[in-house]
C-alpha cells in the first residue's frame, strides 16, 4: 500500500508561523461514511465550558468528504483527514506546534490493528509530544450528546449504522457497525439499497410494484430500472446510495407499502442493535429500569413531522428500558471528540472514568 | 475511462501467421462473476455436430478472471477478455483472421449501451467481416443446455446469479442477476454475505450462535469475528466472499440451524427468479403443465450427496410446473455462446427462432 504523505497541505504554516507563545488548541476530528468534520478548540477551555449550557469555544471548522478506509480506501482517507485538520488550524490561525492533543474518531476503526495503523501514520504529522487518541467515531458521538461522559448507548444512523456502548465503570460494548456487506441494515445506505433491490423486484415481477420506482428513477434522472444496475455499480461510494433515503421516506408517507415496510425493518434492525449493546453491559441494571443516556446520531434519526425513524427506534427501546434518557446532541460528533481529548490532556477529573479505565481512550 | 488496447496479447500473429487458406473458426466466450472461459471451435461444424450426442469440435479453451465491468471495472475486464480471446486463437493454432463470429457472453451486460460499448470496443480488434454478438452470459447458459435451441429458462447461480427465459417465438424475460447491491440473494456472494453477517450478529448479541463462526474464520485464518471487517472490505471482489459458499453448505450438514435458514431462504430466492421468469413468458402454458427446459448452471445448483440447493430448487419448481425439465448442460457456456454464433453465421435452420426475431441475438 501506497503511504499517503501531502507536505503541501502545511505549507501554510511558512508562510505565516505562529508565534512561540500562541495559545495551545485541541483537534477534534470526527470522520463518518459520508464525511469528516475537523473542529479546533482551545486547550485552555476552563471545565466549567464542558457543561451542557456553556458556550463552547470552538475556534475553527473545515469539513471534506468521507475518510473510511473501508469504503474509500486508506490513501484516500489518509489524504482527507491530513488535509480537514490542515485547514482547521489555518482557519484558527494556528499551527501544527500550538497542538497538545489530537482525537480522531473514524468509522472503519473496528480493531486495535487499526488504531495501531493509524496511529502510527499520524507521528509523522505531528510532534512527538502531541497526544494522540484514535477512536471509533461512535465514541465521539456518545460524548457529544453526554458532553464529554462516556456513560450510556449511541446510536449512529447515517450512511452507516453503528451502537456503542460504555457503562460508568468503564466497559464497553458495541453492536453492527460492520458496513453493508456485513449487514448494517438499518444505515441509510441499508434502507436506500433495499428500495432499490424492491424497484428490481417490482421490475422483473419477483415483488409488488410500488411507488419507489417512479420516485427513485426521476431522483436519479434515469429513464428505466435496467439502467438503475449501471448507475449503481458506477461508483461504489457507500455515501451516494444512501442519499436516496429522502425519497423511501417520501414515498412510505405517500402510503406505499413496500417503502413503509423497509422503514419499519429499518426501525427493528436499529433498535436490535441498541438493544444488544444495552443487554451486554446491563445499562438497565437489574430491574431494567436504570437511567442511561441514549444518545441519537445521523440523517437517518433526525426528527420528521410524519415518517419519523429516530421516534419509533426510541419507542420501542424505552418500552423495554423505561430509564433510557433519549438525547439528540447539541454539539457535533466532532466537538465530541474534541473534548474527549481536552479532558485527557487536562487532567481534570471531569470524566472520572478515563481516569480509572485506560482501554476506555487509548492514548499512544 | 481510459480505453485498453493491449497490442500485446496479439503478437503471437505476427510469430506464426496463419496461411490464407488456414479453416475458418468461431470464438465463444462465457464471462460470469468469477472467471472467463473462451472456446475456439470450427465454423466448418457439420449441423449434426449441434445434437445432443454428438461430441463438439472444441479447438482450444482459455481460462481467465473475472470480467463482469461492474465487479472490476472497464479496463481490466476488457484487458481479460482480450487476453483470453487470444490464447484460445493461439492455442487452437489459429489467428484473427480466420474469425468468422465472436459471441461474448457476459455477465453485467443488462442494457442495449452495455452491448454496444462493448461491440464498439470489440470492433477495434476483428476485422469488418466478423460477426460480432454481445449478450448476458445467461443467453449462452441456456443454449448450452438446449445445445444451441433458445427456448426455456436458465437459473445461474454461482458468483451471482440470475434467471433468463425465451419462448419458441422469440420472447425474453429475465429476473434477478443486478449484483450483490441490488438483491441478489440466493447467489452464492448473497449467500456467503448472509453467513458473514450471521457471524457478526452473533459476535455483538444480535443473533443466535452459530457454527458459522468456527468454520469460516477457520476457512479465511482470521482469529476474531472483528477481523472480518478488515479482511471483508480489502478486497471488494464478489468472486472473493462466494467462495465461502462450502463453509455454508458443511455447517448446515452438521445441523447449524442459521446455515440451514440461510440455504433455504436462497432456495426461496432462486426459485423466486425463475417462477417470475416462467409467469411472464408462460413457459408451462395455459394450463401450467406445458414442457420446457429448466438449464441448471453454476457452482450453487452443482449436485450434492446431502444439502442440494439445486434439488431444492428443482423440488419448488416442478410442484409448480410439473412440465419444468430440468438440464444439466454436458457443455460449458461458453460452448453455448460459440453455438450460438455458428447456428447465426452458417444460416442453417437449426435454431429457427433466430430467423425469425432477430432481437433474440442482436448482430452488430
Amino acid at each position: 500500500m501506497k503511504r499517503y504523505r501531502s507536505s503541501e497541505v502545511w505549507d501554510f504554516e511558512m508562510a505565516s508561523p505562529a508565534s512561540s507563545g500562541s495559545a495551545d488548541v485541541i483537534l477534534g476530528l470526527d470522520g463518518s461514511a459520508s464525511d469528516t468534520v475537523c473542529v479546533c478548540i482551545s486547550a485552555a477551555m476552563p471545565s466549567f465550558a464542558c457543561r451542557l449550557d456553556a458556550p463552547l469555544p470552538v475556534l475553527s471548522r473545515a469539513v471534506s468528504g468521507c475518510s473510511n478506509h473501508n469504503s474509500v480506501g486508506e490513501t484516500t482517507a489518509r489524504e482527507t483527514i491530513e488535509k480537514v485538520m490542515a485547514e482547521a488550524l489555518w482557519k484558527a490561525g494556528s499551527n501544527r506546534s500550538a497542538v497538545r492533543a489530537v482525537c480522531l474518531a473514524l468509522a472503519g476503526v473496528n480493531h486495535p490493528s487499526d488504531q495501531e495503523r493509524t496511529h502510527y501514520w499520524l507521528r509523522n504529522i505531528f510532534p512527538d509530544h502531541v497526544k494522540i487518541f484514535v477512536e471509533n467515531d461512535a465514541v465521539a458521538a456518545l460524548a457529544s450528546g453526554t458532553m464529554g461522559k462516556l456513560h450510556g448507548c449511541v446510536l449512529i444512523a447515517g450512511t452507516g449504522t453503528i451502537a456503542y456502548g460504555f457503562t460508568e465503570d468503564g466497559r464497553e460494548a458495541r453492536a453492527a457497525g460492520a458496513g453493508p456487506i456485513l449487514g448494517d441494515w438499518g444505515s441509510g445506505y441499508g434502507i436506500s439499497a433495499r428500495a432499490l433491490t424492491a424497484i428490481m423486484r417490482a421490475h422483473d415481477g419477483r415483488g409488488p410494484q410500488t411507488l419507489l420506482t417512479y420516485e427513485i428513477l426521476n431522483m436519479v434522472r434515469l429513464s428505466s430500472p435496467d439502467e438503475l444496475i449501471g448507475w449503481t455499480y458506477a461508483d461504489p461510494s457507500w455515501a451516494r446510495i444512501a442519499k436516496l433515503l429522502p425519497a423511501v421516506v417520501s414515498c412510505a408517507e405517500a402510503g406505499d407499502e413496500v417503502a413503509n415496510k423497509i422503514l419499519h425493518d429499518s426501525v427493528l434492525e436499529l433498535s436490535a442493535s441498541v438493544k444488544a449493546v444495552v443487554q451486554r453491559l446491563e445499562l438497565c441494571g437489574q430491574d431494567g429500569k436504570d437511567y442511561f443516556p441514549l444518545v441519537m446520531v445521523g440523517g437517518v434519526l433526525e426528527e420528521n413531522d410524519s415518517w419519523d425513524i429516530g421516534k419509533e427506534v426510541i419507542d420501542s427501546i424505552t418500552k423495554i428500558y423505561p430509564g433510557a434518557h433519549p438525547v439528540r446532541p447539541k454539539v457535533e460528533p466532532a466537538v465530541g471528540a474534541a473534548l474527549l481529548a481536552w479532558n485527557n490532556v487536562t487532567r481534570k477529573n471531569y470524566v472520572s472514568n478515563i481516569e480509572t479505565d485506560c482501554d476506555m481512550l487509548k492514548c499512544f
